[in-house]
């Protein structure tokens, strides 16, 4: 059994995280760090998983978990896994990191979108972005893995088939996202107040969202130019899930038999990413109520001809594949198991 | 035009006696506080309210809230009000207190149930229960007027025909509630946090809550005994609305029809009560979805012979009938208006 | 007393209709048909008007409707209003048309979005596309007045004074829509059935939606050239209330000022419309939860330097200034009332 | 492995088995059966179950089930159930009926409660009411179970402790249940349209709820005595759960220790129930939120002095231990498997 830990376990991705992990044939959890809740079993701030581990929350202390863990995921708030990382990648561990603070691969990057200048600019070099189906063979062998975004994993995913190919105007990207409320954190604050909440469709980051700049470092890769994205993330009245819905201009005529095929070559092998495109029935395109509670991202696309416009769908639930799924999805490749060890996590549905 | 404050105007409670005062023909709003926003513009806080007011908060002065109100509403929290009620009753203002300081005839109930003894016993006595229905004449000639809880008016008036006419168990009524989140006002907390709060059914307060005591208070004053009220309020998934079950045993064999009778006497003349209580359709019995934005307080029953129970349902807006709606109500009794005015809120529905 | 029919007045928007017009104080409801419910009264199907009103349901007769108003709203289908205006018309009715039957300028329109050939072309020309922030003028004199789309509303009045100006790309103007159920009417669906509605974030119609073509047109009569518009609309877990968000590419350099200028040029006097862009606190753009009960549409506007984008957003309830406030609004103008006349309807919020 | 067969399997219950049979290691799902989707993937009626298996729906025919199945599940209304389960009994299969049709022990019930003759009193005496924590070893040997309704599981579940010691007044016991509305099946009606069942609170049976008769025979078996049950169930604006708080007056002064120690004995060794009672905290009873997606049944307990006053709690996801969840303990029982079997499904939180 591998040692894990989790850093940051009482939020709501360390909550994710420690639901996957303790039901893993092959890992055991023994790190939960919450500063608030040291000495706290699990279950008083996850009720869900009361019965099903005995574990307490610890105080982070980067010797500890050196000590108990081969391999640690770091589910804490952007600039504070910075400050921590060096020191358990420096102990030998592998890690995986929840936050941005090592997804982009230039440091230049960081003032931009973050506001800071990054202070480890060779161990970003290191690091390697943790979105399985453009990176698997470079986490193989990495020893520190920056997890995607949850909007990000979604946008990318669903845009690489058409970018891939130059189906479309690489200047002109328009992502409009939909995302549920747990995606704010466990920290209570008026924005989430359920009357303030409950209802509401609200446009919290008109543009320059940070997820941008990530989905535009990775789509630069998959393209071989250089993409823009304009952004914009609406909060709405559900706890899990996130939709982008892609606007694309099309550089030329393009029929839905060329997009199934790029899909296909991209995904058919993939063993978390889903091709919804259904022409009857309700369920025709992603939609994330048939994602909560699993990994799967599900894609989709649709043509335009009027408007020679390509839409393409991405849904997802931002804890699992949009966070503490796709870790563990990272770890099992880091690691050497099979990639879908602990995650044949069904969804629930209806919920 | 009366001149009009309204003191803890940042709040739901003060937001919703905004929204019916400024569209009240015969009052004018000069006074709006806020600690917390003085000098701000009241629709940045109550955004709806944008376009329909130019009103600014003022911090809270009693100088001048007396120099420039004629009759002043207190929404702020309980042991708040109890300070500041005398000076604004000595200064000669009618007041509406919406909080519970003013709501016990009996000063040996705030040790009970509020945990403090009451330091102006003697201004207890002159403040009038504000429900309307059962205390008309003496609101009239009010000067202070303690507007009732939102779960006691559901459950008072779900309960006062039956009770009244001796029908059931006067030491055992149980009063099962289910709340909206906008009940617990606008402080933002883990309990209120939207993940948190979404599809959750929380029973908040197994037993003793507070609206027990007012709830047995005015049923006692009605049946003329002593009452014994078991409530268990439960926050739902909903923002504003309540519902009260009451489940009550009969003393004798009751029909409907008795007890058609018995409601339509109380309340045929009641413009702000309705009773629901369909053989068909979908709409059958008090739901609070169908008083939303109105004052209305939706009553029902039936009888469970099986069980010798009678089943005695309230619906109502926690923020209009409940609060500030009730509260205006009450203004336009002590200030000799038509009942209505003002209040020809139509509920929005679907919402 | 201007004599007012609701035909259609069953559904959702009949409802919503009849709870405005019964506080109207210049029109009397003289009509209200169902099909279904005649004969019932209209509190059976609308219980948030139980007290309000002791109208009854009739059946849908024109000559009862001819003889019995002065003016009728149209609360029907698609395609059966056209079958009824004609007579209502001949018979010198005044005519507010709620469906899409006379939308368009252009028969030629219907086939493309509609499938079926318009069989009253000459009519088509009569009557005013009833937008008054576009067509006041018209509207005054019109007999026949065709009641905008929801979505086509929030669209139109977000983009029109970028558009007006030339600041956008008229050839790229992608519009994200977020609709709430009661969008869909009062039949139920699977498609609507709560366990499937909710939570869910639906692309319903992923490119040709019907109000599309109405944006088209009235955004080219703003423009004075075509305008192309790629509208696509999602399901949302809310019951009333659109988002449009409308991502469009700037001509040139565009700052704010600029914006705010034009659109308070554009708005600056109107009643219904308000412009929110604040740039603290959390209301600082539209959000329908903000318009919920009232006939506002909010709009506002940011600018996207790095990607020379346009972010024009609006937000209204669909059921108020989306349909059954704005055909009032219409009614108002069309008999020479003040605009605002029983529709000083305050926001319900929160809720 | 075990060939087990769903019948009914495109409904919300029937997808739910399949969610969990598909992972469990020592059964294989051989017949699904639905009329209306014969021929066609399940993954198009459940989506969430896409690239988790091919299987196709059949349509239900008792031949072809036999065949193919050692065990079979009954996820179809009730009254259907009745005519196929002899027939599958008489074929020799284990049948584990979610439906009502066999939960009786005595037939007369049957008239009472669902308003029909049972035609098999005789396979009545043979079926074990299939709630494990009473019925365990009867399970192990049956070979027909009837599944248990979800509200009866809560209530039984909650109330067997205290009502096996004796504690409460046996006659007078009130259980207000709330529920979600995937307990209201798959079929789209008025009841269950988003925007009518959005935010209400519906007392949709004020009396005489079917599932009280099976709360009573079971309360009567732990008891040893008749019991009588006053059962009100109420819609709420969730999909999944249940919550059944129940009322009850207690025969003797009773403390909260001895309580503990009535549902520990009872309940310790329980893999699927467990006692929700803290201190402090969020989570302190048992709450619907807290077990979605899992097969426990959460029961808490408090004491209100003052009324003399048991409040007994129960909490369960309706499709898991109030359905699908429960049929698979039941299951593994009757095969013999390790009871868990198939069944660490972690709860899916918040969601």
């Amino acid at each position: 059994m591998t040692r894990v830990g989790v850093v940051g376990a009482s939020g709501y991705t360390g909550g994710e995280l420690l639901r996957i992990l303790i039901n893993h044939p092959k890992v055991e959890v023994t790190v939960a760090t919450s500063r608030e809740h040291a000495g706290d079993y699990v279950y008083r701030v996850h009720p869900h998983l009361r019965k099903l581990t005995d574990l307490k929350f610890v105080k982070p202390e980067i010797d500890l978990i050196a000590d108990r863990c081969d391999l640690v995921f770091l589910a804490v708030p952007h600039g504070t896994s910075v400050n921590i990382t060096p020191k358990l990648v420096e102990a030998g561990l592998k890690v995986i990191d929840l936050s941005a603070d090592f997804r982009f691969r230039d440091a230049s990057q960081y003032p931009i979108w973050y506001g800071w200048e990054h202070p480890y600019p060779d161990l970003l070099k290191k690091a390697v972005y943790g979105l399985p189906e453009l990176h698997r063979e470079e986490i193989k062998s990495a020893q520190l893995v920056a997890n995607p975004g949850c909007i990000a994993t979604s946008a990318i995913l669903s845009l690489a088939p058409a970018v891939k190919h130059g189906l479309i105007d690489a200047e002109k990207i328009i992502v409009d996202a939909k995302i549920g409320s747990s995606g704010a954190g466990m920290e209570a604050s008026l924005a989430t107040h359920h009357p303030e909440h409950f209802t509401m469709v609200r446009v919290y980051k008109p543009y320059g969202h940070r997820h941008t700049g990530e989905i535009e470092q990775e789509l630069s890769f998959v393209s071989g130019r250089p993409v823009k994205v304009a952004m914009t993330p609406h909060a709405i009245n559900i706890v899990r899930g996130i939709l982008t819905t892609a606007h694309c201009f099309l550089t030329r005529e393009v029929k839905v038999p060329e997009l199934w095929k790029n899909y296909r070559e991209m995904y058919g092998g993939e063993p978390f990413v889903r091709i919804v495109r259904e022409q009857r029935g309700l369920h025709r395109l992603p939609d994330p109520k048939n994602v909560v509670g699993s990994n799967f991202c599900d894609v989709g696309f649709e043509v335009d001809a009027r408007c020679g416009r390509l839409i393409a769908i991405g849904a997802l639930d931002n804890l699992v594949k949009g966070a503490a799924g796709q870790a563990v999805q990272n770890m099992n490749i880091m690691l050497g198991f099979d990639e879908r060890e602990g995650l044949q996590l069904t969804g629930v549905r209806p919920v």
